[in-house]
């Protein structure tokens, strides 16, 4: 069997546009990095500088017809334009997260793309991160007993970026820059409508856009999930926390530094009451030495194929995306149930 | 000026009655343990042992005329009828928390209180707490700015204590017995009214009480506040987290391990970006070193009396009660709205 190799054009060459060129495409034997458009005269010297051809305009990239694949990594707020644009150029498209800032855009572009017969996948990148994928183990496996509770947290003390991401009109805002990643890993782990969300968003930095939110998600199973990001968290809580029947499991950090605390069935043995502030306590004593066990933590679920891979199977039929618009649509549903629900203060009831 | 001495019983010599006979009142000059009233022999039995006088029924301890204070330490849905007949006694109560189950019930004690003339005061005994009292000069002193986010935890892994606390009708459950406290910690720290209320209980022990719960509440100044109770918890968060405008602050634990983190406001120095699961990113990177500072925890702040000698000077007319009715009162509607919140799956607007 022939190897096909496809042709790929970036869309905004900063931070991402770049990231994709030097890391993630670098080493993928089917795709050839061609060419750049970028508004900024620096990024096209970086470009050139390093071998890439730079094109003029949009229309230019667009109708070069050795190009298969475009990459758009722009600001949120263009991304609809350009990929409607480039999916009816008969391209294939891969577009940076959040696809869209509202669902409405979304459907919008995947008309586009039946329409057309191109694929169009979103890069929903850290649905492939080690610490989600050792969650994804112990929930898929049991190994805390049912999980009926995860708290997913990132906690930085940087404020937000320095660019388009402090302003509302392209998108920015900490709901839909790191939001959009933890919803998008919950929803792909947890198979269960969420049928009710509640949210707080903070304004601390005095920023137009959100610099970090909580919420609170039920699911129609009955898990809850508390899922937040924050930006002035000058010390951090830990990435994961999860709750399940039979032990407790924690990731602290992106190292993977965490621990399973599981529950000795058989053993009853109280606890002996501690000296707590105040007063005596039985309930919030640790639980006696026999009653619990730790194990470290298992080693991370793997995904069938990595992102670059899977779009080119996916553009030659031989296998589905892992990535699919319809479970990207379902996390921009959720964020606006949570905009919604932060602006009114309300518990909003979803169906999602 | 000559010291009074006050005879004191206790009704419901169990767990706590016993507590503050053996610690609380063990040292106080002025106040001392006569007798005692349980329904159980066995509880006798060791009073008896312990040079105690034992009451056969409620009203021969009530009409002891050599007895001057009443402790009432039984289940929480029998406090109320003691607490009247007691004061309409003319005894002064002392009565363990939580209170009464329903704010109505209390109100019902202090207009009896007020028509008897004589004092009730609640054992809200966690504002003595070290931990507590350490986040509270930590917030007044502004030691990291304005704190407007605090959370409040207390994890154990041993469900709910084997007795009435499982139980609907003498008042059990976690938003009750530990909730009570959190919650009176912060609405005695912070001088704003509660605006709005959400919360979600945990049945997951299958009692027909809750076992846990979390609770997100908004002040009327802006701070928003996130507090939780969990008995099914193998590993713990920690016990405090607060978030100012110039730092965050922690206390891992009873034991008051913890630290503030504060951010050096004349140094700008980025952050250098970090790989973090399929990513690199600036915003959840460690802030440089330059950029922040590490500081020890500071000394607790320090209430003016302990509870029972604030009752005695209380009794005396010589000072104000610190832990007052009208505070504990504010303390149960909050407890309402976190029940009506989690029943009704809706955020409820308060003025509390």
């Amino acid at each position: 069997m022939t190897t096909r190799t496809y042709n790929l054009a970036v869309v905004g060459y900063g931070g991402m546009g770049s990231y994709h060129v030097d890391h993630l495409l670098k080493s993928n034997p089917q795709i050839h990095v061609k060419g750049i458009f970028d508004i900024k005269q620096e990024r096209n010297d970086v470009a050139l500088s390093k071998g890439l051809q730079v094109y003029e305009c949009l229309d230019a990239l667009l109708s070069d017809k050795s190009i298969h694949i475009v990459l758009i990594a722009t600001p949120n707020d263009v991304h609809k334009e350009i990929a409607i644009k480039a999916l009816k150029a008969h391209k294939h498209v891969v577009c940076e997260k959040p696809v869209t800032i509202y669902a409405r855009d979304l459907e919008e572009i995947m008309t586009v793309a039946e329409e057309t017969g191109q694929v169009f996948m979103v890069h929903q990148n850290r649905r492939w991160d080690e610490d989600f994928l050792t969650v994804k183990k112990i929930y898929n496996e049991k190994m805390t007993g049912e999980i009926f509770h995860i708290e997913s947290r990132v906690h930085g003390a940087n404020g937000i970026p320095g660019d388009w991401r402090h302003l509302k009109k392209n998108g920015g805002g900490m709901v839909l820059d790191w939001g959009v990643h933890l919803l998008d890993q919950l929803l792909f782990m947890i198979h269960s409508p969420v049928t009710s969300v509640y949210a707080n968003l903070s304004y601390v930095l005095g920023d137009e856009v959100d610099d970090g939110f909580q919420t609170y998600l039920t699911f129609a199973n009955g898990i809850t999930a508390l899922v937040e990001v924050g930006t002035t968290n000058f010390i951090s809580l830990p990435r994961w926390y999860l709750k399940g029947t039979e032990g407790t499991a924690i990731i602290e950090d992106w190292g993977l530094n965490g621990k399973i605390v599981k529950q000795n069935k058989d053993i009853i043995s109280a606890p002996k009451p501690i000296k707590a502030g105040q007063g005596l306590t039985k309930t919030m004593a640790p639980p006696s030495e026999e009653a619990t066990t730790m194990v470290n933590l298992p080693a991370a679920s793997v995904l069938s194929q990595d992102f670059y891979d899977n779009l080119v199977s996916v553009i030659e039929g031989r296998t589905e995306a892992i990535v699919k618009n319809h479970e990207v649509l379902r996390v921009l549903k959720l964020m606006e149930s949570i905009f919604e629900s932060a602006e009114k203060n309300e518990v909003i009831q979803t169906s999602l």
